[in-house]
């Protein structure tokens, strides 16, 4: 076998309509020669351990059992029947058994000539494939040479037998690769391949601009580094995104978004268990920014446009038309100058509404059973996700309510006040005021997640209602995790006229709303609802300290790749 | 009881990031201009059928079981502990009890001085409610006075007994009622409520610029119309899409966004159980468009960006980043000046990518399960939806094997061939050809849906991997749904030598896509994936004629609000 490039392919070439996308791939000129020190510099060393065998030796009776498998072969050319095993799904009763697996080269190792461990990773999973010459077995020193010098991060398909360690975590040299992988990964497998045939499918190249050992260590292993007179590399938050493929394989990373992606399934699936039905609203929508608003302005077809800041009009629309529960899952657009670990320009929007028959604590109610559902799921149901998280990121877990607390703005105020922090009354919080706030709840009511509710009308978009008996509040709420923001809730205004006079109140020219404030002159349900950021939700219950973190590639006003 | 407006709200406007968002929903000036003649013969409709009795009147001693709740009682003010019951659940068991219900005034129809029907919907369903002026049952003139002077669509809550009609479907008065609505809904419930008392939450205003009965009715209905001299009056598309929450809640809109929302939640949860995560990748990507392919440009803090055609990259970069298997349901852009009854400036992309340990067979394995699930699940689980559609726009259930049909694109060329349509084997097929495939396929297989797979290389784009024995064509496949492309899908390049030779030998720049090329270069597993167009599944499942019909608020060429 050799790694030959695959046959060409002759036909002309076809029209690519996401060339614009890919020419998103490319970094800033400055980015770029940075990147291409890093470059030179990992040539230079990539010469050094320039890996040998590229094809099997011809003299060596198992040559078949080992090599580079050329493109051609991926290329769809054949469906053998061969089963492929999870990494993760080996346990001690596998022992014995047969297996095939294909997965990152996460870790290799020499022990000597004649053998050598290579570690493969798949996502959280990682298990140890020993590799011993040994003619009964089909495993020459040719084939233990290959491996190791194959480059980490490379795809390859080992074939091995299942095994027990003899002596787990005794020997030198298995401790090695253990010691190598404890702290990236909670629960290091029990069982070992023990390797027959190992193929690599597709070559990393030698030296990655980033070690996924470096960019999976804990602030505890850099301590105990330095306290050892050792110094590891760090590698940077922009280092890691601008590499974000690589990146994205730390476990702590496949955890987060793994733990993401389930929050999104709970907010989903409660709210159809409680009969809200999922709808996609408009993202590109008419006029530009009235409002002198943070708004992505762009020309749609010679008309001004712009990006949905929220859907918030269309969600009250849904309701207008009728479908009484409706929650949307998609993008919003912010263009907010604003670097804080807790802004994006681009995030993932939750959003509900409803319709409500009486009061706002319907809403509230809802957002209680919802949130508790997806914290109790997250802990009782994505333990090793957590795990991972915490073994880079350590965090105590969220304390929570099984029935949600919900205080007064005055409330929280008077709590502020109480602990020395002066707020205006009729004012928002500021992010240090609810940070504080935050504490002083869950000192006193042992929680870190709670509603605040009759926020001043002030502070409160046009369309919120104001409070029946106090129309300097409104019906209005904030949720809280850890002190931080996540949610934002009202009873809506659903009668054209109150609508056009809050408006007009507000110093908004009625006439550039019209359609909006006429919407609700057609039959339109008392109703409310609320927002939530996803990537908050996940940044804050694991108690994250950036949102770049939890959003797989962000956007904030510098960084616009890959 | 009054409908005077709440009591001011006296705080200074708040700030209102959503201002841009509103503005959007003000139409264009023309629009504006026949909107505004439309509005004016309205109002003079209006003022002639103007609602006499607001207030209850004073002398009536049931005056309290009857009037317009003022906005102050839906403030949020009280909880009151009353339990509104839905009207799908009202059946004969329920004859006897006492019910509370909200919901929209589909049809009024008085009846004498004494009697009178008002017909309640929520979405799908309604019920028909009495009023039947009786000292004994609290029910006064006034009290059907006021019923049939409301104005339709306005929201109401009743409160009432259930009880059996006595002669049902025969006496005159209720099968009028009956007949008004039964195009419109598939099951007319079997029984009343006897209305105890009947409120106005918010008024409709008189005249609506959509007549609910007109946007609901079906061509058979015009035709029975037309056949008996009868006139009746037809709402363009348009004039539905600028009053779209009007239109949507038409019985068959309701059901279209059902099934839409559930096409969705089949299409994740086959996936989850499959083991894909869910992500979510940026729509504001960097560069200005370099391929002249239809993309929205515009400015992001200073730099060039342009909105997403399609997450390809980042399904892509997520595989390499060790997810293994990705889905993502979110909205793609296209810039593309298309007046079809078929494309969308914006449409939510279904999008999948996976490892192919070996064929990309395995993923056309995931689109059959798919789907298949997926369709089984709306004909056994929607069955209402679907026969609300039916009522409006009937269909033909679609065709479906159990193990989806697969043909080459050559063996596809062939049967167009012998039906007499010639086609370039080596270029791609047309919608006519496609359509005529679609009935040829039909024909022969007794499907709707099939793969057509291995398209000819030079009509896909570079990153589709080429076949390994014959590399005029590629490793591709496109998927039908009556005759109509829904899916689109490859195995991709997964090295970056070969996806360099391909981009070259299609004309594309490699220095502008290096930093997608590169991240082939860090360890990446061979893939393949699909993309699907949520509407278009809806819009074919359902056999409708126009994509316009399946998107909550579409964006094509000439269209950009509400």
């Amino acid at each position: 076998m050799s790694s030959e490039p695959p046959p060409a392919a002759p036909a002309p070439p076809a029209a690519d309509e996401l060339a614009a996308d890919l020419a998103a791939a490319t970094l800033s000129k400055k980015q770029q020669k940075k990147d291409a020190r890093k470059a030179e510099k990992a040539e230079k060393a990539a010469q050094r351990q320039q890996q040998q065998p590229q094809a099997a030796d011809a003299e060596d009776p198992f040559a078949s059992h080992y090599g580079d498998v050329p493109v051609e072969e991926i290329q769809s050319k054949d469906i053998s029947g061969r089963v492929w095993s999870k990494v993760g799904d080996l346990d001690e009763a596998a022992a014995g058994r047969p297996v095939l697996i294909r997965g990152f080269a996460h870790a290799i190792r020499p022990v000597s000539k004649k053998m050598a461990f290579v570690v493969l990773r798949q996502s959280m999973s990682t298990v140890q494939c020993v590799l011993v010459a040994n003619a009964d077995a089909g495993v020459s020193t040719q084939m233990v040479k290959f491996a190791t010098a194959l480059s980490k991060e490379s795809i390859l398909d080992i074939e091995g037998v299942v095994s027990l360690p003899k002596e787990p975590l005794k020997s030198t040299t298995q401790q090695m690769i253990v010691v190598l992988c404890e702290y990236m990964f909670s629960a290091i497998l029990q069982v070992e391949i023990q390797v027959r045939k190992i193929y690599c499918i597709n070559r990393a190249i030698p030296t990655l601009p980033i070690n996924l050992e470096d960019a999976a260590r804990s602030e505890a292993e850099f301590e105990k580094a330095e306290q050892a007179g050792e110094k590891l590399v760090r590698v940077g938050q922009d280092t890691r995104l601008n590499y974000r493929s690589i990146d994205l394989r730390t476990p702590a990373n496949q955890a987060i978004f793994r733990i993401q992606c389930q929050v999104e399934n709970k907010f989903r699936e409660f709210l159809l268990s409680k009969d809200f039905v999922g709808i996609h609203s408009p993202k590109l929508i008419g006029g530009s920014s009235e409002g002198g608003a943070a708004v992505f302005k762009l020309m749609y077809n010679g008309q001004p446009a712009c990006l949905a800041q929220s859907p918030q009009l269309y969600k009250q629309m849904a309701i207008c038309g009728g479908y009484e529960r409706v929650f949307e899952v998609g993008p919003v657009f912010r263009a907010e100058n604003s670097n804080t670990h807790r802004h994006l320009c681009e995030f993932v929007g939750l959003d509900a509404e409803m319709e409500i028959k009486e009061h706002y604590f319907e809403v509230c109610d809802i957002i209680d059973g919802l949130f508790v559902s997806i914290f109790k799921h997250l802990t009782e149901n994505c333990k090793k996700e957590l795990e991972t998280i915490n073994r880079q990121y350590p965090f105590e877990p969220l304390k929570y309510l099984d029935k949600t607390l919900k205080l007064t703005y005055e409330e929280g105020i008077q709590m502020l006040k109480e602990a020395g922090t002066e707020i205006d009354p009729m004012g928002d919080l500021n992010t240090e005021a609810e940070k504080k706030l935050g504490r002083l709840v869950r000192e006193k009511y042992g929680t870190d997640f709670f509603i605040l509710y009759q926020y001043p009308l002030a502070v409160r978009p046009f369309y919120t209602m104001p409070c029946y008996d106090n129309p300097a509040y409104s019906n209005s709420f904030d949720v809280f995790i850890r002190g931080e923001e996540i949610i934002s809730g009202a009873q809506r205004v659903h009668t054209p006229e109150l609508l056009a006079k809050r408006a007009t109140e507000c110093g908004i020219d009625v006439n550039t709303i019209s359609a909006y404030i006429e919407s609700f002159s057609y039959g339109a349900p008392p109703h409310g609802g609320f927002g939530v950021g996803l990537e908050r939700v996940v940044m804050l219950f694991c108690a994250l300290n950036n949102i770049r973190k939890t959003s797989l590639f962000p956007r904030d006003p510098q960084r616009l790749v890959p």
